[in-house]
C-alpha cells in the first residue's frame, strides 16, 4: 500500500544488555526528525481512526504488543500488521493515510519519531465506527 | 556540571494510554537527529566507562529505572542521577564526558536519541576499575 514502509529492525543481544536499532537518518522512511514520543495504549484499547495531514510517523514497538489498521481513502485499501519485540520492525506512516491501532499485551508501548512537531490542527479524527473494519 | 544537560518531562495521562514527551528539535539539548536506539541494561550490570569524542547523547529511561555516572576528566567532577517514570527527565550528555550506568530494575530500557550515526572510531573505552567511583 502506498505511504506506508515496514522495515526490519536489528536486534544485537550481549550478556550485559541489548541494543535495539530504530532509526538513521540515511534510512528509507527518515522524512526528517522534529519530535520523539512515547504511546502507551491499554489491552484491548483502540485508539483512532486519526489522520495526519502533515505529519509522517515512524513507529517502533518497545514493549508488549500492537496492532496498526492503516487505511487508504482514496485506494479503499485497509493494511494492518501487528508489531512487537518478536516482529521487530519500524512501521512508517505518511501524512493522508488513516491509522487506529489496538494494545495487545497488558502493557504497551509505541515510540513515534516524528517529522513535525505535535500541532493538532494538522490531525483529523473519526470515530472508530466511521471507518469499518472488523477488529 | 558543563556538558550535561537534565530536563524533566511532560507525561500526560488518558484512560486509553498515556504520553510521554521525549524529545523536540527546538528544545535545549538537541543538537541535531542522525540516529535512535534501545539499549537494556540487566539488574545489577554496569556498563561503562565510555566516552564519544563527537555523539552528544540524549537519553530517556522507557522502563525500568537507570543510574547514570558521569565523569569530567578535566574538572575531575562527578555526576550521578537515577532516571525512571518516576523521576522521568531526558539526560544530554555532550561528547567528552565519560559515562557508565548501571541497571537497578528487573527490566531496564534507554532510549538514545544521538545527534551522529553510531560509529566505534568516536568512542574510548576504560574498564570500570579505571575511573574510580563508588557504586
Amino acid at each position: 500500500m502506498d505511504g506506508i514502509v515496514l522495515t526490519p529492525l536489528k536486534q544485537i543481544y550481549n550478556v550485559k544488555g541489548d541494543i535495539f536499532h530504530i532509526m538513521k537518518k540515511s534510512d528509507d522512511g527518515f522524512y526528517g526528525f522534529a519530535e520523539a514520543y512515547f504511546s502507551t495504549i491499554n489491552k484491548n484499547v483502540i485508539k483512532g481512526w486519526k489522520q495526519h495531514t502533515e505529519m509522517t510517523l515512524n513507529l517502533v514497538v518497545v514493549i508488549g504488543e500492537v496492532e496498526f489498521v492503516l487505511y487508504d481513502n482514496i485506494s479503499k485499501e485497509f493494511f494492518t500488521v501487528c508489531l512487537s519485540k518478536k516482529n521487530y520492525q519500524r512501521l512508517t506512516v505518511r501524512h493522508g493515510i488513516w491509522m487506529a491501532f489496538r494494545g495487545i499485551d497488558e502493557k504497551n508501548i509505541v515510540l513515534n519519531l516524528a517529522n513535525i512537531e505535535h500541532n493538532s490542527d494538522e490531525a483529523n479524527n473519526l470515530g472508530l465506527d466511521e471507518i469499518k473494519y472488523e477488529w
